[in-house]
């Protein structure tokens, strides 16, 4: 059986979700490819030793470009903040290993087709890590639009929508201001799981026109109110390259929504809608059945559809959180056995920043743009 | 007790929908007036007849100007297309009658605007039929705004999406064709529901961009297939006078939504969502809850919340689409019992047009339209 | 036109709903006979006037014999409390009058079957009042099973569950006494609903077992606490003729069910789901489709659905309580016309109180109960 | 970091779920005790070597005992059929190793007992696997009724029904026939999981009457068609020893149930609603709120729920089947560190499978059974 071992660059919330996911993928699924988890970097060597020791890694490094170069690890998985990336990136490539970026890909479009023609060029395997869209149901929901089963997409409202900024009484942090964070708010910390979804599901964006708002003006800040710098909220209307239209909605301070990922797809012969706070149903109706018989129909996930029977259940079991991430795990094998990048590659990634980027032009200027 | 005798024009949908309020809201409400159907007027005398001996009208016309200038006739109800509003409402006008004209008032904002200036001139109780904001969920929905009770709003995603025309093998018909409908197809057939919806639970709208799409070119036609002059469906951005922001969608094709007519409100505070295709229910969601406790509340409607009582039923028993025609009907007496204007007046339906107008104006330039 | 003259005894709950009915079903229906609102009787004549008055009701009498006797009073409704059917049915039966009476039909069997007898000697048209059982959805359920559409029902699990009793700071009252309602408490009350639809859906049932508690002992009475005759709960293990089993809640005490009228039905191709507080759709599920496309599916009523389009509206525009009410009047008129007795008949309302006295038998002696 | 290295009887189902548990379990919780896939025990040695190489299970054995003598191997997971448990028991007993053994424990309650009392004379930590009772939502129904948050439970409707056999052309199995299985069909393989839910978060149970039924009475044997021996389905009433009242549903045939493991619970001041189909939420009822506020409120699961924060997540993230069975582990990691027992031990299996052989009983005899 051959091994892979694994560096991992950061110890946050994606990072313990990776390490769960590394540990686990071989026994779910029957990768070519078993994980070891080699070596964790943080900022500082004793985070690092404290992180490896709690969840189980051989080695580890308060230096990232070390784990890079450490010839006994193979590839490389990023899990840190967004303005971190390029760097690592360019590392690995100079490294000559395949890696799996967290998304957003770079803080500007610029920063990301710079990540993405290094790998190219470099012929390395290559992946962003967008989980969501993962799920079995959100999986089903690519093939019931590919097979043509709804025809042809004519109509997308989706969202992506929580409410963690809510209370105005939450301080300033690095994803409110400009300097640490970037230009977009919600638009940059949750919008691009639904753009992704949409070009996953529909295809390519030609034009939108986007409105953001920054809701409070002001939070605590460490030497009083502090002026917020990016939007808490949005929305656009979008025109896809096949002619279908949409709009999708973003936002951090929507009271109520915990994981408000929602898209409803509506065809020429049918429609489904799918709801993350409900991730093992998918609804589908078909518009070919009788008039009487026609409605919504609740799909639970189950071993016909994808991915789903690896997790060993009968219909309704159910997955969770982190069996995106161990499927997410499970094709970033792939693709370090392959040698090739897999979806959603650095490429896809790229394209969601560039949706995200047209957006806050167009927020800005109050007019549409073409993609 | 008093009587008011009513004259119905129109013996479609809408009229039958009147016949049955008028019949049975003296005994759901305790209304100063009690309605007598006196007359109903048809396009032919035999049809008039016809009608008027099923459904249980005293006298018939095929004349709707006999109809409103008969002396027996109290007080008028049009329930014809929209493109015979105007006369009839200034006949109206000329006989110093109230009157309630279904929706959308006229063809343009210009015809309203005409029809506003005569029964405000005129002093009449006027009033415009838009019958879904009548349900007590959606009178609730109202309360719990105007009381603060979701704090400020910040945030409306809000449709009319139906699916009457998703077939493309149904005929053209005076509603795809601009020369007896409207330039707006499916934003003027729906979306001035949940416009109006819109205007009276967050208030006005300062800004909107929208876009529209004829999803099938063609239908038959009398003569072969026939091209489509207006919408099949469309989104909106809207910004709000408060500062709110949102999303409009409206659709005559939108497989599976048969009656599509949903908002969901957010706050400062919380957040409230409304679904027409279950109108019996209010969600509620308190962020002043502790956070174990928070969550959407499925409020069942009952005695304590608006206009249920009189329907003489515990918690849960339902109303229905008709028991909404109920309601306005009652306002329409008390409009006419007190001679002003209850809302929505025409004023009020006036305010819907310019929406719709603005939105044709915005889709076919392809900008943000200021109101 | 033929015109019925009712006159109805009771100006309570049920009355106010009979009355707003009789209005409004001649518009709703192609009704053979147009029914008239003749005369309304209460238990004191100044009462009975007030309710005409208000209802629009020709006249009044405190006296329910005149009204039965009275020579221009061709049927009639009692809307009344248990205890006094009896009499008032025989009275019917020596005029000679088609009789619609509210449930449960008789304190006890005995009675009922008194009741029975009458009017079957008799020949009179005659109708017990089980409204729940007429909405779109729950006709469509008898339509698919009585179709076979999900193969052999094999089981049953129904309830019919309140909550308008469980705050025991509410007074003891005429339902909670032996002496003033009957032996049996919630199961009188709201079982009989849930009971004849098994009836209807299923079919006979052939052997019970139950079990019934009273959850607070006292309530406030005149004389302060008052100990609690009758059951606040209970449920049943039932047996049905085809083979069937099932089980059957009942309760006046359920916090958070305010219309729990609920019924899920299996069988060998498939399965059904009922829920009265979303009283506009049926859940259906096909055990034929192909694995991957198994789910239950949500139909919104519409207009090929059972008495539905006499409301003259679109898919998911919705009945609700008086709707039930509208659709047992037209029933009830056709029985009138026809001089033939319409389910469901006194007959069918006496099976009901043979089960809810056998569920009587079983609680108390702790045993099967075969009917 | 101290180590427990593991002992796995078995390779199907459960196996597999044990074996992603114990290799994530370390990165999810801090526990006291890492564990080691030490080795796992098949029927052949060859099954076993290849389950260990596929899920990395350090080395592997063709005979049980064996395994569980292995001075290498600390303590023990039997993930076998029932007919085996009891001698893997009495040999983890005479090993003096702790033991975790899936439900249901013995083949009847004598079974049942010799276990209980052989790991409580040897002092053996010990447990058993009812997993669905562990998702947070569930631990939430626990702390909710035991802090008395709706008062005092009055009555519970639990059912666990899926539809696995519900096709009568899927043939005869070891769990259709007795000599293989046991005597009960579904009341064995479902009913023990929601019977548990029962015992755990409303108490023991004091009486009971049950009734069962094969629905299809052949399936297709080996050698034609071949009798059933065992329920397909059934349902009980019961009465628990606090006073509150119940019904229970158990079914292998219930078409389009899959994970319909669901239980109400009304108590005297509110009440809550839990459906596994659904399973990160709690539906919670409040009834001292003010009657225009009161409704069953939708709880997604979040970080102040139990054991919901370690799987490192939001609000509503989610978690699923795999992840119930890694608080199942975690607990067992406690009970082997500690050295005693932890809840669900052997004693709670056993008063489970005394509460099925009562419901066999009391289905034979038709009669209710007292415990």
């Amino acid at each position: 059986m051959a091994l892979v071992r694994i560096g991992l660059i950061g110890a946050g919330y994606m990072g313990k979700a990776h390490t769960i996911a590394l540990q686990s993928v071989g026994a779910v699924f029957e990768t070519g490819l078993k994980p070891v988890c080699e070596m964790i970097a943080t900022s500082t060597a004793e985070g690092a030793a404290e992180h490896a020791a709690r969840w189980g890694w051989n080695r580890s490094t308060g230096d990232w470009r070390a784990l890079i170069a450490d010839p006994h690890v193979d590839a490389i998985i990023i899990a840190t903040p967004p303005r971190t990336h390029l760097a690592m990136v360019l590392a690995c490539v100079a490294a000559g290993k395949p890696v799996l970026c967290e998304k957003p890909l770079g803080c500007d479009p610029a920063e990301s087709l710079r990540m993405v023609e290094a790998v190219e060029q470099a012929g390395l395997a290559n992946m962003v890590g967008f989980n969501y869209i993962r799920t079995p149901a959100s999986q089903l929901a690519k093939q019931v639009i590919a097979s043509g089963e709804i025809g042809d997409v004519i109509q997308v409202t989706a969202e992506h929508v929580e409410d963690y900024l809510h209370d105005p009484a939450l301080p300033a942090s690095w994803r409110t201001r400009i300097s640490t964070g970037t230009e977009a708010g919600a638009l940059a910390d949750v919008a691009p799981h639904i753009v992704n979804a949409c070009l996953r599901l529909v295809g390519p964006i030609s034009s939108l026109v986007a409105d953001t708002q920054i809701v409070h003006a002001t939070r605590p800040g460490p030497d009083g109110p502090e002026a917020i710098e990016n939007d808490d909220q949005g929305q656009m209307l979008l025109r896809f390259a096949n002619g279908a239209s949409g709009s999708l909605s973003f936002s951090r301070v929507a009271a109520g929504r915990k994981m408000g990922y929602t898209y409803r797809i509506t065809g020429t012969q049918g429609a489904l809608y799918f709801d993350q706070e409900d991730q093992n149903a998918l609804w589908l109706y078909d518009a070919a059945r009788e008039p009487a018989r026609r409605g919504f129909q609740k799909l639970l996930m189950g071993p016909p559809h994808p991915d789903y029977l690896a997790f060993n259940m009968g219909f309704g079991h159910g997955t969770g959180y982190n069996d995106q991430i161990v499927i997410e795990m499970r094709d970033f094998l792939r693709a370090v056995e392959s040698g090739n990048a897999v979806w959603p590659t650095f490429r896809d990634g790229y394209e969601v920043d560039r949706i995200v980027d047209a957006a806050l032009v167009s927020a800005r200027e109050r007019r549409w743009v073409d993609l």
